[in-house]
């Protein structure tokens, strides 16, 4: 009866019987006490399995253990481009969120190729995973692809600008946040008007950020500037940023809908011999680290990433899910370069 | 008998039971087709279920999959930020390799807290993924731990700067990356010495980014210039670049460990009223798509990310590791920052 206790399984971790061994009960007990059910123990004997898990260092197989509950306690997040700091922002959020509720995250940025990102997402669904968290941009076409296959998860629409029937939607108050930092450019700056560069993918009826911006100018009663469509990269905001600043009638302020339009075009304001704040006011929405770090650093809406995470990440694991659109304020943050501050 | 095809089970998805029916065959032989085994059926019934299998939308359940094959083909993935360029641009490039191979991607971006980090590490493992990748910094530590703990999950370990006994290891060669832009500083652009601004985590024996510095100054006969060590973050840049810039003794260039240190070096140059790279050349190490929208861009070591992240795929999901040390060239870009080029 000298065997170590250790004995290694057919992979060589302890197993189950080993720890029902050591504790002296049954596998089936051991099971109940590590997976808290489904048929409960006495606290003495409880505690001796607890022990022994310890002592033995086991770790239960977590598969199996989803198999019999039902649960992989594992989430899919899904965002366009994790490369772009505020969907890394985002993701990291997600994943904190669902850390403290003891769920693992499958990560897929989804790249511009559709069929690829739509695989990746059934991919997700069939691993069974408790629910999935879609930024917008992927999220309309394939939560309608997804209830075609009979794809039962429970799926949040996040970074939204707007309701999606019978789907619970998150998203930034973006029209008050560009309205907010285009009235500032408006009044406080007196500029006679802002340009607006926003993204080339999104519906624009549906846009809050260039409703916000159509609706400063209303309210100061001033002609809204031009409008360049591009992507959100740093690249889309330099070409946009070029076109607008080689035109014929030349801004003096313009508002990006991403950080990363914002940095393409302080880079085309550069090549172009023109100071920000002086000769071209910038400003943008989004708020994430790397906006703080250009010079002049970026006047921003910052968007409240951590509430936002937490929230979608409490929804997609609450059994009812309600088909509302949630809005979060965003926060202006003032910096040198719309011509207020210093660095 | 005229129960639909697609009369939904349990869960509301069609199940095996009703590919079977469809097809005229046993559950086992639907499950001996979407598994490949372990028995073989005719190609004539494989085409049947198949047939079948399309007809209905049957997804399989990947869990019941996982623990009948031994494979969840998952692979998990910790770096130590993943807000941090470099990392987010591996992450994708792990993600897109793994893939490729039909294999999903756990994510977590440890942080700076060790304990949060091992426990997120032990419930990747738990979670029976078929490898781990530890990043350099995340690496060392809980390896340790992982067989302390007799956890026998493959792991690779990359941006690794070191072999790492018992362990296959991946990274750049650092060592050559940061002596080729030293020595470009030095040769071409003439600086008496050029300062260092590099981890502060690392082991300085260990960090080839460190040697390669002081090897590009021995071979040109110059006596290197001072040491900063910081954090890899823009912020950790910014300090390290004012304590040098501040110091009795300016430097007239200086290369770091990393692009965001750079990001952080030019803004600390900025504010001390010098210009880059007239007052002060700069250089950095990684070559991430922001350190080419900096103004000036930046001369950087640029690592092959791509070929580094599918090398570490390939070889944690390869049966026997070798434990060697494998490093990656780095590509030497030339920018404005050293006083190359224009923009």
């Amino acid at each position: 009866m000298a065997r170590p206790a250790s004995t290694p399984g057919r992979s060589g971790a302890v197993t189950r019987a080993d720890v029902a061994r050591h504790a002296g009960v049954s596998d089936a007990v051991v099971s109940w006490v590590v997976n808290g059910g489904p048929k409960t123990v006495s606290e003495a004997t409880a505690a001796r399995v607890q022990d022994a898990v310890a002592k033995l260092g086991y770790r239960p197989n977590s598969t199996a253990r989803a198999l019999a509950l039902g649960s992989t306690t594992m989430l899919g997040l899904v965002v366009p481009d994790s490369t772009n700091p505020f969907y890394a922002e985002y993701a990291v959020a997600v994943q904190r969120a669902a850390a403290a509720r003891g769920y693992a995250l499958l990560t897929i940025s989804a790249g511009s190729d559709a069929a690829v990102e739509l695989r990746g997402v059934l991919d997700l669904c069939d691993r069974q995973i408790d629910g999935l968290i879609l930024a917008r941009g992927t999220g309309a076409g394939v939560v309608g692809e997804l209830a075609r296959r009979g794809v039962r998860t429970p799926v949040v629409l996040v970074d939204s600008a707007a309701p999606h029937p019978g789907h619970l939607t998150i998203g930034p108050d973006a029209t008050a946040g560009i309205e907010a930092v285009t009235d500032h450019l408006l009044t406080v700056h007196d500029h006679a008007s802002v340009a607006l560069v926003i993204g080339d993918t999104t519906d624009v009826e549906l846009d809050g950020r260039q409703s916000g911006w159509l609706r400063a100018h209303a309210r100061n009663r001033r002609s809204p500037g031009a409008v360049e469509r591009a992507p959100f990269t740093r690249t889309g905001g330099y070409e946009a940023g070029l076109r607008l600043l080689t035109a014929a009638k030349r801004p003096t302020a313009v508002v990006t809908g991403s950080d990363l339009q914002a940095v393409g075009v302080l880079r085309a304001a550069r090549e172009q011999g023109l100071d920000v704040p002086g000769d071209l006011a910038v400003a943008s929405f989004d708020g994430t680290e790397e906006a703080s770090f250009t010079w002049p650093s970026l006047t921003t809406s910052r968007q409240p990433v951590e509430a936002m995470a937490e929230a979608a990440v409490a929804a997609v694991l609450a059994r009812d899910l309600p088909y509302e659109h949630r809005t979060f304020a965003t926060e202006l943050v003032l910096a040198r370069s719309c011509g207020c501050g210093t660095g």
